[in-house]
């Protein structure tokens, strides 16, 4: 059991580290700094989660397998990665979907362990699967995918209730996490290739100041 | 004694909301990034300090009251500003105004009660009541308010000068808290009004690199 | 011994101050705004540091010294740098370069002094090294350092792993700090001189989304 969580986070951690390393790729860095920037966008947002929670050091201090797999990802990265070929279209967007559906789950999962309750595991996993992403953007410059009019946010929030009200509900923790998990993806890719956006709050012509 | 620093709290995580919510709606994001934006805005500041503090898990962690208070505010926001009419000039700066004092006293408040020395209270003031709004202005892309030549920090640092000499002076803690936050608020709102500002330290001509 | 090592400290706070000061000085900020971006460029990195690592209050909490020397530092700026003449091309680079050696050593060391392992000291030394610098730059919305394609990150992670070498190799702590500051600084002042960059990531034309 624990050990599938384990997994998922690593498998998270690595497709967050991929799209770090892409998002650095666009931007000439060296590969010092695609490891750096692939570091930040995959433990980015657990670090802040821990950090609030109380729970440090931090879970990848605690555990360097975190930063071995940034590692070795950043290198298949640098070494695959060449071509244009090589870089199907969406390859980052994809990427960083994959790791809010896992990071979401993986933080609401932390924040029920703690017995924090629903609202504060939606929160927490909005946390982790977010951080990270609007980190790597903030140092990318570009608009924060959480800005764009796309669903994003929304994604990892309705991960999180789903999770919270299955445990709630009695569903066995593993069913749980993989239910939420399909939850939160499947409205982030549908986004993706669809476009879908729910209805903004347009302030742009009333707001003067 | 408690409850009204609570309440005062409470005022500023609802004002510090609203600015995001209203920040938000000037990206034409979806309500959950409404619900994010403002959210960050209202605890990030308080966050930080926590976090920096040690006092974790952070105040909103410990207390769901703060997120609701989030919500509620998110809420009538999304349906009561939708007519340019409905949007007085300069709401937002003045929300984050009322913020700023709020959470500048709030924060220094807290250091003080940890018996941390008044130039650390004013450090967690400036912390509490600057941080949310930073936070809100790098997720925009806006320049932050604190960069912008108008006072903006001086209003947090004269208000939590304010309030640690006050303390220091006896003054009873509720008038200490309603005197610095008038005198941060003033300040700001005077500065908004009439675009004062103090000198500006200028080398954007004698600088190359 | 401890007394070289916050004798360090000291000297990387006023360079980093120093260089926030310059920044903010860019950016026409009155002397409050200053002295926020001096003080979340000097404790920056070294709070995050804490912050992860659970060693709180953070340092300058525990010890207001940090606060003085940067109040001193911001000080002497706005008195000493007015006339173009007084600030030398590239102060800002090489002060920053200064503390990203003295702050990365620093940073691997304090790592090394919890027995984290040679690995979550270069962790720890980058992050003291380069994330004040960071902080700095999103305020000013300058491109972060860190993105640029010169070296950067490669020296502090250099840095970091040829202290933990030394130490691991037995060397005695001040001779592995000193050597390891001359290495990160060297490699830096050295890319600013010959603008040197290993070859970049780049994928600037390959990807498009």
């Amino acid at each position: 059991m624990i050990e599938w969580i384990y997994f998922f986070d690593l498998c998270g951690t690595a497709v967050f580290a991929l799209s770090g390393a892409l998002a650095a790729g666009r931007h000439r860095m060296d590969p010092f700094g695609v490891i750096v920037l692939a570091s930040v966008t995959a433990v980015g947002g657990g670090s802040i989660r821990d950090a609030l929670l109380g729970t440090t050091p931090v879970f990848w201090i605690r555990d360097p397998n975190y930063i071995v797999v940034i590692l070795i990802t950043v290198l298949i990265t640098l070494i695959l990665v060449r071509k244009p070929k090589k870089v199907p279209q969406h390859t980052l967007p994809i990427a960083d979907a994959l790791g809010l559906a896992l990071f979401t789950v993986i933080g609401a999962e932390k924040a029920l362990n703690l017995e924090l309750g629903g609202m504060i595991a939606v929160v927490m996993g909005l946390i982790t699967g977010v951080g990270g992403g609007i980190i790597r953007d903030l140092l990318c410059r570009q608009v924060p995918m959480i800005l764009r009019t796309e669903i994003y946010a929304t994604a990892s929030i309705l991960g999180g209730i789903c999770y919270s009200m299955s445990i709630y509900l009695g569903v066995e923790n593993m069913h749980a996490m993989l239910l939420s998990m399909m939850v939160a993806l499947c409205i982030r890719l549908a986004s993706i290739k669809w476009h879908l956006s729910l209805p903004a709050f347009d302030l742009k012509k009333n707001l003067k100041n």
